[in-house]
């Protein structure tokens, strides 16, 4: 919750200034128009820091949205220093505000939103698994917003909306009925010693965290393989796991859906990449 | 532009107070979780109101999204009657403010974000058709989110960027190619005496205009048939339209692919529902 009125810490900037409101004709408020980082913020330190500018960076030139990384960097400087060692991180960049209708050409400039968020409370999660529940709610495909964190999330909020009481996570299938992701995680699974996780080529977001624990096992000389599979090859799998950057690695231990359940034990592919997450976190300076 | 500072006319309001920002923390910020409606106003009034209340009344029962629609009425009401007789109205409906990510459980209320916008100039295209391009951007699928105005649309940003000088409109097909709709309009398209429009039941946008002019077509014996055609269907057609809410029916001329250059004359049903939407604002009250 924004708590500017303080003095003592600074919870939110946009475009520099201590503001936690934006204009209603921001594009963000009419077209979700821009894409946002969600960062783990550790000893003052934003977590992956490089890859998760990369993405930004990545998502802004795709949609033709200026981004000046100077500026974004002094500003979250700016914000961090103000705030607690440990926290999240929210960028948001929109198009800004400005021109009617879809087009963009009378768009004075871009607008960064800059949020400070608590910690979320500690869990078990991480040691003893997650249950998780398949979502009726399907993704939409488009190989053009596939693997980018842009500002269009129904889909994700209308997913989370079927995690209940006794789940952490929901498993989200695309339109055609294959894998993606959960609906704030990606997805691993390992069988007969490969592991697996879904291509990102037509839905889903191509997270930090995925692209950290690949780059781990690449050096270790294991291959994540990308796949386009039904949920009964999931069901076939060793052990699933989940990540992304503020919640780390969650082994998956029960997966239902409707009344079929099916439970993972905790491999060890998911314990190598627990022990990744650890490494990164401690070596963080 | 907002001009909320004159005391003359109020340009918008927010949960029924005169303001022109919102919370950075409103899910339409963070996640586009609302919907909207775009409405002409005309002679003070609110034109085909209630086809555009029915879809979003509609949108936020499927997005469950509580709406007091007494409480909305009374707001566009009070904001109508600050403003010109002849404008246009865009009512934002967003799940709300708070929660930490994307779940939906801890939010207080949902918000009401209402503009009045200056009408758009005049212009001969009704009269005298407009060029429209094909966009190379492609509209994502979903069997969810298709027919509703929802605040996920980067899709139609990134299609009207492609409608370059010289055009009025983009035309826009889905991830399989098939032709869905413009990025601010419906299509029509009629061939051997007989009316289509694409079928929206992974794509595109149920528009007002169009199901005013279905209803109408169809008094008279004649059903706008849906059908899921490629482009070269189109590029088949005896005459080629456009509608929506606020600018009413367009001609296609001219369709512009690339290279290829495809022209249309003016034809009967166009000229048919010219008149039908003629029709309502002369006996609108």
């Amino acid at each position: 919750m924004p708590d500017d009125s303080s003095g003592q810490s600074i919870k939110s900037l946009v475009n520099g200034q201590d503001s936690s409101v934006i204009s209603i004709f921001d594009r963000s408020v009419l077209y979700g128009d821009g894409c946002f980082e969600t960062i783990l913020i550790h000893q003052h330190k934003p977590v992956l820091a490089e890859l998760h500018y990369q993405r930004l960076v990545e998502s802004c030139k795709l949609f033709n949205i200026p981004l000046d990384c100077r500026v974004l960097d002094s500003e979250v400087e700016q914000l961090l220093s103000l705030n607690a060692a440990s926290g999240i991180l929210k960028i948001i960049v929109s198009r800004g505000s400005g021109g009617r209708g879809y087009g963009a050409a009378e768009i004075s400039e871009t607008s960064r939103i800059l949020q400070f968020h608590e910690t979320p409370p500690e869990t078990n999660l991480q040691k003893e698994g997650a249950n998780v529940v398949l979502c009726q709610h399907r993704l939409a495909n488009s190989s053009v917003l596939a693997g980018h964190k842009n500002l269009n999330r129904l889909d994700q909020v209308l997913a989370s909306a079927e995690i209940v009481d006794g789940f952490s996570e929901g498993l989200c299938l695309d339109q055609n009925g294959l894998l993606v992701e959960g609906c704030k995680s990606n997805l691993l699974m390992a069988r007969g010693g490969e592991l697996y996780t879904p291509g990102l080529q037509t839905a889903g977001v191509r997270g930090v965290m995925l692209q950290y624990l690949q780059a781990k096992f690449e050096q270790q000389g294991i291959t994540i393989l990308p796949v386009h599979w039904a949920l009964e090859e999931l069901l076939q799998c060793d052990e699933v796991f989940l990540c992304n950057s503020i919640m780390g690695v969650w082994p998956v231990i029960k997966l239902v859906e409707n009344a079929r359940v099916c439970t993972f034990p905790i491999g060890s592919f998911t314990q190598q990449a627990i022990r990744y997450h650890h490494e990164l976190l401690a070596v963080s300076p």
